[in-house]
């Protein structure tokens, strides 16, 4: 269950993003067979933060954290499931979106970063169809509405019930003057191809469009009378299920309750630590490499289940990286290092995509794609520090590779160990292909784009350990600073980073990096996530007069009518 | 000489995009043979509006609106231009970026328009240089920060002299708490292929970087000493002159004084008038169709020049439009009509097809690239209403297509003229390729993408005049009303429109024209701009403690820390 968990330390709450389905509140999983059932019945006074009440199955971050742990389950647990029907629970109604009190009341930070878990964990949706062989199906047995609509988008095929009132609308626009912001914009466009001036036209009709006409706009798939509902989704359902890859006989591994201390100062896990510094506002992070060498086989994998390091650390990383957005918005910078053995890092990396077409280890690389996703697009300054004892290697040194900038030692530390090796760093084949940014670019890809020189050089040296001068030669880090500079250089830049703007280093960032090509997925947070965090902060919208703020007050939002 | 002109019947200031060479107050511009110099030469009182010293060669609208009619005055009068180098008259700086005080002063909606222009206009020095064998040199004879660097980022080489205080820097984020907004963000990693840690690092050094290290960052492509910097910028100008295909002996056109009168409710020109209605918020445009067919040959385009329809009727849109968004903020829908013959509108179309080879008649359809392109990404509906007697036909008919949506009368006003032709369009092959948008795509591609076949069944029925019923079949209109429910369709649509958040529109429109990929040019509208657009709004730049306010003033802004 996820709840506001209030640590004695700080005084404040937490936002605990851990779940599991025998506390959900607001949805229930069903397995049967192939085909599991996702039904969305939200808990009205199931609210995370007071003030509220989710009617309709509208949803906050709460409820969304269980639909992220369900889709998340739903991967690992039960291999067997080939097709999820998304459906709700309540009648005439499959989702009326994010609750409108809840974003007229929330600050405009958690506004941004609650938009940006509902759209990940709807890209999410979409990498299990493409990537899993499990295709998600939206049953709506009701109206969708805005971000209910938006989720259904995030489905591989929509159905919607043809009885006169049950419709699927973006109502943003017109009730409440912001933008459908869970990519419902760009889905509608750039996956389901409806012609831009439908679009338009569908995203000012407040009540939406149903029956046939929804489906020859294409904003549906098909249309079903309620008398032959439940066998026409079953039908489907088991039409999308005998198209998947998935395996039969599959044996799903227990995602184990993920173990975390956190205090006012520390985050810890058994693989990653954070140190939280709020008068430096930065969070230290350090990812530890695996303490043993990798099992044996893909059994060897399916037998450690949730406790095979690239799993574990991976749920390790990706729950800090949501607690740290969301809890502590004013550590502005996160310094990544890491400590171990770079060897076994590689071959628990070997194992991994030596068996790819084990659906486990194939899980396993997709979960660590989606977890570096959530670093590109954290609005938080990103710096990889590599020392002696460290193991940015393969897969850990995505992390050095998704950081804004790169501090390389070169040599050691005289002081702390002379004898030490001197600081490496090791390209292998997980840094060339299977962990794409959203952009679809590996992130050496992006790195180097328009210098196919650059990055041959770096593919023709996989496998060996790059100390800094070759690191730095190679643009595979930063800065390489020895022993004497190391200290002043790292924390100048450090402390320089925490004394500019936060807003136009988020906006730097979010530029910077995405060289290159653009996809379905960067357009939504690029382009559509920037215009909407624009619109939110405007007075049209959030000012007191403002349509998010009069909604359901009776009276009409007063607009500056200066177009910008 | 660009001024804010006062209408006495409004009463207000409206700025004029108008300029002459002979009334540059910041700019000269000389041409030697195969090479002219723009020589950047600020006049500090000249500001367009009081308040602000523009010192440093640093600009604002007035300065910009310059440099446009500059960089449109070569490509049509000096066809015999190959290169054009940009350089200062000041000594040691060649341009400090937009002025600060100026933007700190502006309103919001102010300072996004004055972006955007100056954004199309470094877009079109890219297009002279891709397109029109008119390639640009940067010849940063001092230093180049901020906007000045963005300037010289829009060109396709950048020689910076080498002098031991000369730099290029990017110093927004440091000083200011903005963004680079004019493209440099992206044109650093995307077209320049700065590494993005190296170029995290530049953005955050305000003092920037000069000499060989910005050689080797590709910041700039050649450093020079100043005892040779005369002769190696002739050099290089020489060099880059001799790879155009420009044509030798060609003679320029003279793009005569634009005849425009403006009262409080028309503005008018000749074959282009708008009606102002403030109540209804609406700028009613007609663009009218050629009176006579064309000329004979390429010959013909060049005798009548200025007076060449297809030239004529570009000139008037682009400055309709430069003027409306920048002096009619609160018009926030724009109506389309056409009035004319289909056939003559598609014959100059194939004249200028069919002299593709001719510079002239490339310059003017690239014009008419560009000044459609403006429509895409102005922050205002449009709304096209095809009606009997109108020229929907080839390059007009991108103005419906441009369109957010389109209502096509089916049959003729029965009342007005019963006898008439009903309204049609036509499809011509200035819709097929010629006129991309800013992400390369026609307008037509962009309308099907992802749907092949219908753009086939389009394409396939290029040529026919297409009535309503077929053309809404097609895809090609929004809605195709008849006599009936015309009037209160569309007063519906323009009413409709005028009552929702003008900010939503803005991101709803942004979002929904670009379909498909993303290019440069889409990135730094659709991306880049987003992201300043909401820094702008953020107390963070612009309240009383931000940045931009408190630079200048000693004291260091005040942040919220949070980060969004």
């Amino acid at each position: 269950m996820s709840t506001v968990m209030s640590t004695p330390e700080s005084g404040t709450g937490h936002v605990d993003f851990r779940a599991d389905p025998s506390g959900y509140r607001h949805w229930r999983l069903a397995v049967d067979g192939r085909i599991a059932t996702l039904t969305m019945d939200v808990d009205e006074q199931g609210g995370l933060v007071p003030g509220y009440e989710l009617k309709l199955n509208s949803y906050d971050l709460g409820v969304d954290i269980e639909l992220y742990d369900a889709v998340q389950r739903l991967r690992f647990e039960h291999p067997e499931v080939r097709t999820v029907v998304v459906t709700s629970g309540k009648e005439k109604i499959f989702c009326a979106g994010a609750n409108i009190r809840m974003l007229a009341a929330s600050p405009h930070e958690w506004k941004v970063n609650f938009c940006k878990f509902t759209n990940e964990t709807r890209n999410g949706i979409e990498d299990a169809t493409a990537n899993s062989g499990q295709t998600y199906l939206a049953a709506l047995n009701g109206t969708a509405s805005g971000g209910g609509y938006e989720l259904a988008l995030a489905c591989e095929h929509i159905m919607l019930v043809d009885d006169r009132s049950s419709a699927v609308s973006l109502p943003e626009l017109p009730l409440l003057g912001v933008l459908p912001g869970t990519g419902g914009l760009t889905r509608v466009t750039d996956k389901r191809h409806v012609r831009r001036d439908v679009a338009d036209y569908f995203a000012t009709r407040a009540e939406g469009v149903g029956g046939k006409k929804a489906v020859a706009w294409r904003l549906v798939d098909e249309v079903v009378p309620r008398t032959s509902w439940e066998e026409r989704v079953a039908e489907r359902a088991a039409e999308l299920a005998a198209r998947s890859s998935r395996p039969e006989d599959a044996q799903g591994i227990r995602l184990t309750p993920l173990e975390k201390v956190r205090t006012a100062t520390e985050i810890t896990y058994r693989h990653v630590s954070a140190r939280l510094d709020r008068t430096a506002r930065t969070a230290e992070i350090t990812v530890r490499g695996p303490e043993t060498d990798p099992p044996a086989g893909a059994d060897g994998i399916h037998r450690q289940g949730a406790d095979f390091w690239t799993l574990a650390v991976t749920r390790e990383l990706d729950d800090l990286i949501l607690d740290l957005r969301t809890n502590e918005t004013e550590l502005g910078t996160w310094v990544f290092r890491t400590s171990g053995d770079a060897g076994r890092v590689l071959a628990y990396d070997r194992l991994l995509l030596d068996n790819a077409d084990d659906w486990l280890a194939n899980e396993i690389v997709l979960y660590l794609k989606r977890t570096l996703k959530r670093l590109d697009v954290t609005s938080r300054s990103l710096i990889a520090l590599i020392e002696p004892g460290s193991c940015f290697a393969g897969s850990l040194l995505e992390l050095a590779l998704a950081a804004d900038r790169s501090f390389h030692l070169a040599g050691v530390f005289e002081e702390i160990d002379p004898d030490a090796e001197p600081a490496a760093i090791t390209v292998g084949p997980m840094n060339l292909g299977p962990l794409p940014m959203g952009n679809d670019l590996p992130r050496l890809a992006t790195r180097f784009h328009g210098d196919p020189g650059a990055l041959a050089a770096v593919r023709d040296l996989a496998g060996k350990a790059l100390e800094a001068e070759d690191a730095e030669r190679l643009g595979l880090v930063t800065f390489a600073p020895d022993d004497i500079d190391w200290e002043e250089e790292v924390r100048i830049g450090i402390e320089e980073r925490a004394g500019f703007s936060p807003d136009a280093l988020t906006g730097l960032e979010a530029n910077y990096r995405f060289a290159g090509p653009e996809t379905l997925e960067t357009k939504i947070f690029g382009r559509l996530t920037a215009w909407q965090n624009w619109i939110f902060t405007r007075p049209n919208a959030s000012g007191p007069d403002g349509a998010l703020r009069r909604y359901g007050t009776g009276r009409r939002a007063d607009f500056d009518r200066k177009r910008v």
